[in-house]
């Protein structure tokens, strides 16, 4: 089970290293402004995860396999990436897989380490959504996951699902499958169907 | 004594929340994006201090009632945005609060942690302005924070009395509520009378 | 020998803090902005380092005389930036030399708070460069240091003589000044012949 864990994170982590890096080529970085939002892209929500519970040095630094299937996602992007824009539905299928894991496994995380559900959602929430939001402040503009089709709520609704197992006694795992299949059912429909949330309606400048 | 500080505390955290959703919805962001704004205006600057100190979990994620209450304040914002924009003078004086409030409980938290009080003050000063720069952080401009009249000065200015107050042996609550309301005494009158600060002269371009 | 490091810690805080009182004198930024920006950019990359180690409060904030000697910088450049701007030369090679300091300083700390030489490397190039990212991200823009002529790849080279330094058991000191060393000399090289790294071609927008 655990091996199969190491797997999907892995995975995740290589999908979500392929969108930083198709932005920093379409942003005309270089090679190396390339890496860099390779690695900020799939490793960022795990380590702000990691600062706020508390478990220093974070998961992704401690362990190298991240970073270096991260740089691996930047040089194949650098140097196919009009392969890897035609792999465009695909790697948003993969991204969804990526976004559910990265959810529940944030989520069982802090719940490890002690933090209330409540706090556990958001910190699984914030681990699968993350990384996009770091990927898109370093080429400064807002962040696309506060704006992408139920992107954000599909992670929480992942991470809610594992939080809820454990505060009813739930078995873990199930839970965490559970909670993934939910998070990537519910964004692989809003992508499909164009599903968003509503936007306010502005009041006039005066 | 305890109970005062906490209403204030959460008084502070919905101003500052709405702050962030008010900013949210001109930018045209869904309900979830101004939650997401909401709840980086109101906690950044608590969570950002309280990992630079090393109090993990942060006080947001450790009590629900903070993020709660800045939800709700994103909620509000959201349905009646046309309301909030109307209260716009109230509000700029309830986040003046906010930010006295903030700065002051922010210097005496890094007291008790043992910082010296040249930093004490700089993350009490962080403690109130945090908030106000990762919000305009996340829409990709440049905080007002830094521009607006006197805000991080009366923070600073807050903070400072606190700490100095620590510093001379001087009783710590009456410090708090000295610091507090210099800081927002400065920041008001910097309001009502366009005070702020020099800029410098920039050399012409060759 | 500790105290010529600190020397050479100091005056590389210095030269950082002068790149972002610089830039925020360019961007209008009132005196307080100016020297908020000179912290910034002085003091981040250290800070999230620590941060990320788990040293917690960092030593920028733990010893005064870093931020002390940042806001010299930013009054000085605030006051007279045209003599800043005319010395533009000699500054990005104190930059240099302040980039080469950081990078070998930063991997020694983290090797000495037991973390592997690969993540060791990464969190040295990140004292190196996190200044200068969080200096750009608060006026909203991207980073120059992913993009100047080989800026990351310096601090990586001089990070990575030092952690090979420790795989190989080779004693510390002449590693760091070896380090040092490359580090400053592919960026003086780098900005004297325009060497950059590629950029990836981009394919046609369909």
């Amino acid at each position: 089970m655990s091996f199969l864990l190491l797997v999907f994170d892995l995975l995740g982590t290589f999908v979500f290293a392929l969108s930083g890096a198709t932005l920093a080529v379409r942003q005309r970085l270089d090679l190396f402004g390339v890496l860099v939002l390779s690695c900020a892209a799939a490793v960022s929500g795990g380590i702000a995860r990691d600062v706020l519970i508390g478990a220093q040095p974070p998961a992704a630094l401690a362990d190298w396999r991240y970073l270096a299937v991260a740089m691996l996602a930047g040089v194949a992007t650098f140097y196919w990436s009009a392969v890897i824009e035609r792999l465009r539905n695909p790697v948003q299928l993969f991204d969804a897989a990526g976004l559910a894991l990265f959810a529940v496994l944030g989520t069982s995380k802090a719940l490890a380490f002690g933090l209330s559900p409540f706090a556990a959602t958001l910190l699984g929430m914030m681990s699968g959504i993350g990384g996009g939001i770091a990927r898109d402040l370093l080429v400064a503009r807002t962040p696309v996951v506060l704006q992408a089709e139920l992107y954000a709520v599909a992670a929480l609704l992942g991470s809610g699902v594992v939080a809820l197992a454990h505060v009813t006694g739930l078995p873990q795992y199930p839970a965490m499958a559970a909670g993934a299949l939910a998070c990537f059912g519910l964004r692989y429909m809003a992508i499909r169907h164009g599903w968003h949330l509503p936007v306010a309606r502005v009041p006039e400048e005066p």
